[in-house]
């Protein structure tokens, strides 16, 4: 564990998501995995199936944060243009990977072989290693600090799995929520005081609609457990002293 | 209805997005509300509540497309900060609106009255017009093409809904979707073909695993009618060739 921040950035690739069609369920996932490896999601993008928009995401992003994620667009179909992609943005060829080339051939053995269609998932980015997918044959990629993942949910889960402590990461951001029936607008004024005697914790508010009442969640967030402590104990005294009642984990 | 192509983006703005705390439900919102205004979603950023990433998003997303959405922090706690940040983008003060002030002092009248916290929901960034909010009477803000939203995303409706038929579009994106089980990899060279035989139509193949059986949906978009019957018609042709069974409207 160091005092280094360790950041990074996702880049959600797919049609799919900007039509409203389906619902990302991937940031989340991300984020949440990237929490406990000590590593802060800093910025998402989400970019339609174009070449060119693919590319100066990567671009950005890579550069800007200490690792890139990307989801979505590394199957066998014309619309599967991530590995493409992140090649031009490296200034790569496109290969095929021997060791991909053979997972699949096994995996498709009985399924019908090795079609141009699924030799499609073997291609990578010259100089990249594989991420072992256990669900479905085809491997995530890794080149430099750029991580190609599938855009299938649990497929992504599995090679996030894979990744596990695999990357440095440092001090994790831990959170204590407190949450009760308390509009926000009653309190905001002693959250941003909390907030600002100390220092390295940040307080979210998160209000709810609910049977019809008005809540908040409210999330204190440091990567010091000590100075955490102080903060939530300050707040959850000055939410007393207002009159509220509140839940520990909030509700 | 024109043959020009609307477009625009999305910002979303919150912590609790980035540490993978809340699922984000208004990029498919957004995203479904804007394919019906002719109005096509081109790009998402995910940035933390600091105002200077607010800031860079907004100017990038404004200038690139038609119009630009934001989500979230525009409530009343000390990281609601949107309002700070599109000011400071579009080189304008903040004011309070009278307008918004009058609808907040009515809400709030049996509600313990316009507290501190709750004056922040009136402010808005100088020359900006109120978006309607039926919900919970803070409004959301509209300045040029931007329209600032809020992040719950039930009240987030209500001001999509207000918005309904304000913002001129272009011919909706249509699609039609057939599906089955059939693996994506086993037809990836006919949705290629398919696709490039039609120049109003794109393809797209979304996998799926259920009930331990792979299948696919493969949906066809265009914004010409007749296009799309055609398109459809052929990629149903091929798969039929092909030996599959599917259903129209997906599975």
């Amino acid at each position: 564990m160091t005092d280094r921040i360790y950041t990074a950035g996702l880049v959600v690739i797919g049609d799919e998501i900007l039509s409203g069609r389906t619902h990302d369920k991937n940031i989340a996932q991300v984020a949440s995995w990237l929490q406990v490896q000590g590593i802060r999601l800093s910025e998402v993008r989400v970019v339609p199936d174009v070449i060119e928009r693919i590319v100066e995401a990567v671009n950005a992003l890579r550069e800007a944060y200490d690792y890139l994620f990307t989801t979505g667009g590394i199957g066998p179909t014309h619309d599967d243009i991530t590995v493409d992609a992140v090649s031009q943005a490296l200034g790569v060829p496109v290969i095929i990977h021997p060791e991909a080339r053979a997972i699949l051939e096994k995996y498709y053995a009985d399924k019908g072989g090795l079609t141009e269609g699924r030799l499609r998932m073997a291609r990578v980015p010259d100089g990249a290693e594989l991420i072992p997918n256990r669900m479905s044959g085809a491997p995530g990629i890794r080149i430099g600090n750029i991580h190609l993942m599938a855009g299938v949910p649990h497929i992504t889960a599995g090679m996030l799995d894979a990744l596990t402590g695999s990357l440095e990461g440092g001090a994790p951001l831990i959170s204590e929520t407190v949450g009760g029936f308390i509009p926000e607008s009653e309190v905001s004024i002693l959250l941003r005081d909390v907030e600002n005697a100390y220092e390295n914790c940040q307080i979210g508010s998160y209000p709810f609609f609910r049977d019809g009442r008005v809540g908040s969640n409210f999330v204190v967030r440091s990567t010091d457990r000590a100075e955490l402590d102080k903060c939530l104990k300050t707040l959850c005294e000055g939410l007393t002293e207002a009159g509220f009642d509140f839940t520990h984990g909030g509700i």
